[in-house]
């Protein structure tokens, strides 16, 4: 049990050991998908109830002005800004992550005219290799998109690339990209970059004010603990918000939305990237998580999650050694997100044992089985736990059932 | 007070009276923006509480599965379908009306090639036309946004008419279209119409089945007490559906959208028009109200909804007259939806006035009044008093102040 001291004299050393009081968690599970979906901040329940009872049930169409709503927008949209170095008025929060990319991708097509190419990744997150072909099938003008391997990326940016179009996180191996050398290769070969912070805001602090960022967009139900389906946030640097009027033109993005006028005339700055009406309880429930993020000094942050990460991966390889798992994660600090995953022939089944013991992750097709550390709520002694508890499942093979075995198809 | 014992006996004899139970509603204020933003049903705050507290912070990743928000986007837009006249499979919940519009009138112009008239009228709800004018921009290649009267849309209907996009209900005037009409007449001539219900869901059946409609979208915060910023719905007819991949191709409209392979693959059917993660406290609230809507028989809504706007026109005019209130609903039961609006030039004024004196309407330019009737929560007699209420306005001057002349702009 000498690893479990240790764990426990890290957690009475750990700083942000205070922040686990801040959430509601599950008796008896250790939750490691709060890359999938973040635990529920203490003090949602009630902020969600007030602004139901009263603001909607009692203020009704008063609350948009009294309440705030109309601007929440922008408010958190600036909140999330100070996580990941962006400057006031550089973010909006608006619909959901998909929906951003579009309009992100959309700008940098448009600000960066005679160049044909979206260069990504082929893992990528699936939605937004979706999104980048569903616009370019869309604009059927002989746009392309080019998948490179993370090694040749840098390279593989040219004078016919448009947009680099890349998750800074990647969502099966924790692998991070170099953003700032991306970044600057891009933008010496005239190229813009667009990041998706989907698996970085809430557990790596990043500043794009200091790479030069363009464009950007982030998720809020993950590492923010926003909640489910909470609306995502789109970022464009100052410098190129004027320059293009997005196409998804909605009302809440013009000038004047209550002039009703029949001609759109895109509202000055960020607020261009709002759409349609604001999802107002996603928001409120995101801002109570965000302003919670705000608290956390970001240094002590990341030092934590790299903590976590580096003592499961420690914890795993000791105890589990021999039963063929493969490291999917970076060993070096620089190049890992907030998350540790593994391949094993067997990942599905082994994920669903893993559950059925309490220690909750997830599994990500062929082989996979991934745990996202959430810094805030996790303790080092969840980190030791749960490595015990996949050894059992290891040892005693108790994933060898025909009812985790026989994997579902998810549709 | 005769017409307050006349309201009384209407209001014992009305059939959908005790719906007015199932919501809470502000002390001492007369609603008249269930237009708007509809109020809060009784049932919304423990259910939300419920997929907080324990959907959210206890089941946490597992809802997906456990509390069925993976299948909420369908299974809710089914629910919405039939109040319109969909058949199930036929309606999904998604993103905001906006965005929906969006997808639908893509769909609308590939499905039509070789046509480039988007045919709507200058007053169609603005955030339809600008998106309108931005899917244009976007596309480049030709399409423009024809704008007729309402009088001459029938005839301006030709063979360069790709789609006809309307809303049902006029959101100034409440006047509506004659969608079966225009329906006909749209594909006499080969176009597809795009019908917004955003005004017409649960205040007015419609039976899109038996029109032939092509496409639809909607509001969820309106009529149909939703919530505000509630996710919105689309309609796609089951004959479009697999002719078009809408361009917002999110991952949650790939046919396995956790099978993660990079290249999307549009879903059979309605998913299709899914893009990103929905909004799940959004639709759960969503649900709750269409739920109980479902409970309401349609011939009753509909009959209330006449019969409160038929006494709001009568009373305002017996009350009011010398005072310039100038009537833009039309007379006629098969014109008219759901709303009763009035122009004045003192319009921004006497709103403000009559907000407090607790009548809550809303005001827009640049001279209208305009009330909304929820034929669920409203009672005669609030209509009565709404009435009694404006003529104390307008008699006694009560809006002739500098607060409530120096009119804010609204931005």
């Amino acid at each position: 049990m000498s690893q479990h001291d240790t764990a426990g004299a890290l957690d009475r050393a750990d700083e942000l050991a205070a922040f686990r009081a801040r959430f509601t968690l599950p008796e008896g599970v250790i939750y490691l998908d709060g890359n999938s979906l973040g635990a529920l901040p203490r003090d949602t329940p009630a902020r969600l109830a007030r602004a139901v009872e009263q603001e909607w049930g009692r203020d009704l169409i008063r609350s948009w002005n009294l309440a705030g709503w109309m601007d929440m927008p922008t408010r958190v949209g600036d909140k999330i800004g100070r996580l990941i170095g962006a400057q006031p008025g550089e973010v909006v929060v608006a619909d959901s992550t998909s929906i951003n990319l579009f309009k992100a991708l959309s700008a940098a097509l448009r600000l960066n005219p005679g160049r044909s190419a979206i260069l990504s990744e082929p893992e990528n997150f699936p939605t937004d290799l979706y999104i980048a072909q569903g616009l370019i099938g869309q604009l059927g003008d002989g746009h392309r998109l080019v998948l490179r391997e993370p090694e040749a990326l840098l390279d593989a940016i040219d004078e016919d690339t448009a947009v680099v179009a890349l998750t800074h996180v990647n969502y099966k191996s924790g692998r991070l990209h170099d953003m700032a050398a991306l970044t600057a290769r891009a933008h010496a070969r005239g190229a813009l970059v667009l990041w998706d912070l989907s698996h970085t805001a809430g557990a790596i602090p990043v500043d794009l004010t200091a790479i030069g960022a363009d464009l950007a967009v982030g998720c809020g139900y993950k590492f923010l603990n926003g909640g489910p389906g909470a609306p995502a946030f789109i970022m464009v640097a100052r410098r190129h918000q004027e320059r293009f009027s997005q196409p998804l033109s909605g009302w809440l993005g013009h000038a004047q939305p209550f002039a009703f006028t029949p001609e759109y005339v895109p509202a000055p700055g960020i607020a261009r990237y709002l759409c349609g009406t604001p999802s107002v309880l996603g928001m409120i429930a995101l801002e109570v998580a965000v302003d919670l993020m705000l608290e956390v000094p970001p240094a002590a942050l990341r030092a934590k999650s790299l903590a976590l990460t580096d003592l499961f991966i420690r914890e795993v390889e000791a105890r589990c050694g021999g039963h063929g798992l493969r490291l999917n994660t970076p060993r070096a600090h620089a190049e890992r997100g907030s998350q540790v995953s593994f391949s094993h022939p067997e990942g599905y089944a082994i994920m669903q044992a893993l559950i059925a013991q309490g220690v909750v992750g997830d599994f990500r097709a062929p082989d996979i089985i991934r745990f996202g550390f959430a810094p805030l709520y996790l303790r080092y002694a969840d980190v030791v736990e749960a490595a015990v508890r996949l050894a059992r499942v290891l040892d005693e093979r108790l994933w060898d059932t025909p009812a985790y075995r026989a994997r579902k198809t998810v549709t």
